[in-house]
């Protein structure tokens, strides 16, 4: 016999679904919403219902835009510096550049980092759109925005070599001491990139 | 501008809703549904959507069941000690005294535990219910198991005091020390209940 009832259990089964929610945890969210008001639960199911329809990707830039745009802004803008565009992993990745207020090229989103242990090879990544777009709109900087994580340095490692033969420049993102944070503290690793990474000053 | 589809900061906005998921964990399940099949995303919308009506409060016990059920079968199953009350502050609680395997009494559900501080205040919670049922069903004895927080202590008193005039007794569970637990690592306030509760070899 099953002690909750079937509605509740069916709920706490799909929120279980979503990767980084427990049983547990789940449980807890449909309670929240039973205890809530009918209102805001039937909202949350019509976000849903809508969500894949009215979003797409951008098949220049890939990042998310909405369903009845054409292009993301990111790169319509006329402000933007089209040849230089930031390489990145996922769509959350442009918000984090956007927010230093310092990028001012557009972005492609390269919908992942290669990484075997989860299934994710080179070809699952969205190179062959970069190599295009890199001829097409005559880019002269490629700046390799990817997590510093093996993944993303694997990623990175393989694009540089992809874009080996084209006759654009590839950076990446600096390695060193993040801001605020006390030598003694620091990773050797990060440490070690902070030294070989050094600046004049 | 927004750098995000309405769509999406529209879910990310429900989900954030819900109690102990920030913006960031928002934004993480909006975007794992998005990576995700449509149908799922529409699953999760329908369940849901039918919460609310698929599930009721039983009116004898109220522990939470079918919409279609009368009343819970904790309180309707023969083999059960209608006369041996577990009180408790909220639904799931009694899943957790089922596992145990031991109780065959059956159950009161409080709606809640005293807490000024959240406006929980005596008269929200369902003590004049449990008065009516101990009368109806000539109940022998009422188990306080409620947490052994201040505000579960504190609703135990309260109950306690509410019950006094009634030929009914009033137990609540043992505290002590957990199973597993060294002596070396129990807390003061534990080993001292542990201490005053102690029982004969």
């Amino acid at each position: 016999m099953s002690l909750l009832p079937k509605a509740f259990e069916q709920l706490v089964d799909a929120f279980s679904k979503i990767s980084g929610v427990g049983p547990r945890t789940a449980e807890r969210y449909a309670y929240f919403i039973l205890k809530g008001d009918p209102a805001k639960a039937r909202n949350l199911a019509s976000m849903l219902e809508a969500l894949h329809s009215q979003i797409k990707v951008c098949p220049k830039t890939f990042t998310l835009i909405d369903a009845d745009k054409e292009i993301s802004s990111l790169y319509t803008d006329t402000n933007r510096d089209k040849k230089m565009v930031a390489l990145v992993a996922e769509p959350f990745d442009v918000i984090a550049l956007e927010k230093t207020n310092l990028f001012k090229g557009t972005y492609h989103v390269l919908g992942g980092l290669i990484s075997p242990i989860d299934g994710i090879e080179p070809e699952h990544l969205r190179v062959r759109e970069l190599i295009t777009r890199i001829k097409e709109d005559e880019v002269r900087e490629v700046i390799l925005a990817t997590n510093a994580s093996i993944e993303g340095e694997t990623t990175a490692i393989y694009i540089q070599k992809e874009l080996a033969g084209l006759s654009v420049k590839v950076t990446r993102l600096a390695r060193g001491l993040p801001i605020g944070v006390d030598l003694e503290y620091a990773d050797q690793i990060t440490l070690g990139r902070a030294l070989e990474g050094r600046q004049e000053f």
